[in-house]
């Protein structure tokens, strides 16, 4: 199914350029949950991780996250804040499909790495190496509840 | 596999209790990824998470959340905070299985109802009922990460 830009509202559209952490949830190798904070940028239809030069205990090919999706693609992505003034909570949940973007896709590639240095400068700063594998993840259904 | 409280460092056992927020992965009927914000009370065993008065659109028992871990009871929670001070980051990753704790055990219910009104002032202000459902979250593997 193809994501459609019009569904979501301007003001969930913007909370989504905004937040700064999303949280990925994957299925493993024996198809249970997994899930991992991700930094990530919405360009208002995809939305885009990259495996970037924080401090991982494995190169990126065999990260939990990579090995996952391309066994299962089906992917949860989950934005939130969490406040102490609980009238103010909200969430937006993202269900999809993910995938590595192909070194072949010079373009898109190029296109996301410049706008992920411009969202985050500790990706602008060197932390975002050019060659970094890029997820791309393609809503299929977006749901959200609170104060949106 | 029953948890082990000897395993964590102590630091990380006093992340785990001083949390705010996780996000609790599940498994939707058709075994795809769901992930929710939640709070929750971990006592160095298991962590729990209740149904609370929260606005829902649904009533408890109808919840995504209660109806995933009735079919699948495997989860994935995961706790974390976000700082733009990257060297800071860090996650605990809890795997395991969660069930609803039954209203014939009237103890457990008792005691976790009382600790998580002792966490969140707004559960002690009436957000959160005495009859309220409790998900009591067994771990089986944690993996931790980062700064802690």
């Amino acid at each position: 199914m193809a994501p459609k830009r019009t569904h979501l509202p301007a003001s969930i559209r913007a909370r989504l350029k905004q937040a700064r952490v999303a949280r990925l949830a994957t299925l493993d190798a024996s198809r249970r949950p997994h899930v991992v904070p991700v930094c990530f940028h919405y360009d208002g239809l995809h939305f885009y991780t990259a495996l970037d030069k924080k401090p991982k205990r494995l190169a990126p090919e065999k990260l939990a996250r990579v090995r996952h999706i391309a066994a299962t693609p089906q992917v949860a992505v989950l934005i939130d804040e969490y406040y102490e003034d609980w009238t103010r909570l909200w969430f937006v949940l993202v269900r999809g499909t993910a995938r590595l973007i192909p070194k072949s896709r010079i373009r898109e590639r190029t296109r996301v790495i410049r706008q992920l240095r411009k969202k985050y400068s500790q990706y602008a700063a060197g932390m975002l190496p050019d060659d970094a594998p890029i997820i791309r993840i393609t809503p299929q259904r977006i749901a959200f509840w609170g104060k949106l």
